[in-house]
């Protein structure tokens, strides 16, 4: 996750969206991931006021900026980035695949010296050199004439067959890109506590060998190669301290069972 | 982006999903990247049905399978992860973070000997082992009793002041995240090995079940409870195949033995 300070310097752009559940999903995201500024270009406006009125609306959708153009929306922004696929389209910006992308954005917002303002401050209209994330509309995107305002543009890859991502789920999408943790080359470390130590495997695999002897599931001759097999087993599986003893528990009632059982006819074959 | 094969084997399952926008908006999610095979578990029917037949539906959303437990929507999958936030819950499966697990899933859709199958053989129910992703329901996520049957949850990291993502942005994150191209090389993956379907586990805990009944481990009123305890150990320990069968071997021999016994003495307290 990006700090506080970091999101402060992300404005997110919708540009003419229509669909006002797209709106109030983008506004969702954005509040998910911990985005507050969203401005909105030439809404449609009956949509815009619904959008902006519905039920459980997140404070950042009412405090939206709205702009009759992009160019005034982004008038502040240092770095402007559109959105899109890439079909029919061979836009002359850079292009950028959204990981590569979201790795950039991580490592300019990680740069010292340019904190981003609190929000009152950004509300009253002075804002520091910003990032701009501009989504076109659900109908077709970013224009040629809107991606003249981008030093680049952002592709989510996605299926030939199916390319166009609802906006909603774009933005989710990005703002997850951007605010990730990337994932580092080692391993999920394994819980250190809890984990019960090499001897009490032993008793645990001790148990189970007595088990097997008691219903002839294995021949005597046989029962070093399956102690080590037993061994190699119950450490993989590593079963916590707690799951050794429920185990535990089970094997030795099924012992005592047996043990107060009379004994069965002899030489019978194993299921 | 992963190849048509490798998305052949990842399954998406919605648990009793409610607005059929959200049901249209994961279809659609599922088709920007590429996948294809969709469950539904439990779903509330006229919702459903408005989501199937909605103007623009995919072809994934009617081919849909709808089950009435998410036991029998996952029962061939051999890797079933729950997705859901962390406010509250403090599950006793593995937790991982979406980038870790995208990693993990991606690592093991490269491996090699296991391609899917074309969607025809998968709609004749001749199924591949294949992953399951699954989403609970808008209302409160994953149950604990939904998270039994999972090896792991993925947690999308969120802000804490708005935690709980929309279902179909949550599935757009979550495929976005598996299919994407990792900007950086890949850590060494998962042992490949053969790993159980969700139905073999099941038919391993119905054998220690019947075990501990046999042997007076467990009283009737307590199995229920004992049942979600035992599902969730075994997914944790992830026996492969091979132990599987080694471990079903002894319960079934314990429980002829335990069948060609004598009953021991009654009410006798349990070691």
């Amino acid at each position: 996750m990006l700090t506080p300070a970091q999101c402060e310097r992300v404005e997110i752009v919708l540009v003419s969206p229509r669909n006002p559940l797209n709106i109030g999903a983008a506004a969702r995201a954005m509040a998910n991931f911990g985005f507050q500024h969203l401005s909105i270009v030439a809404p449609f406006a009956t949509n815009w006021m619904e959008a902006k009125s519905a039920v459980g609306a997140p404070d950042l959708l009412r405090d939206a900026r709205v702009y009759e153009t992009l160019a005034e929306a982004v008038a502040d922004c240092t770095l402007v980035l559109g959105t899109g696929s890439l079909d029919r389209r061979r836009p002359v910006q850079s292009i950028f695949d959204l990981p590569k992308a979201g790795e950039q954005i991580r490592s300019i917002l990680k740069e010292p010296g340019a904190p981003g303002l609190a929000s009152e401050t950004w509300a009253q209209g002075k804002r520091q050199p910003r990032i701009a994330l501009v989504f076109g509309s659900e109908k077709h995107g970013l224009t040629s004439d809107d991606l003249s305002w981008c030093h680049a543009l952002i592709v989510i890859e996605t299926c030939e067959a199916q390319p166009s991502m609802n906006l909603g789920q774009a933005v989710a999408v990005c703002l997850y890109e951007i605010s990730r943790t990337p994932a580092t080359p080692e391993p999920p470390s394994l819980e250190p506590a809890r984990q019960p130590d090499s001897a009490q495997l032993d008793r645990l695999a001790e148990l189970i060998e007595q088990t097997m002897e008691a219903v002839n599931y294995t021949t005597r001759g046989m029962r070093s190669a399956n102690g080590a097999a037993l061994r190699i087993l119950l450490r993989r599986l590593m079963p916590k301290e707690a799951d050794l003893r429920r185990i535990m528990g089970l094997f030795r009632r099924i012992l005592w069972q047996l043990a107060h059982s009379s004994p069965p006819p002899k030489d019978q074959t194993v299921l």
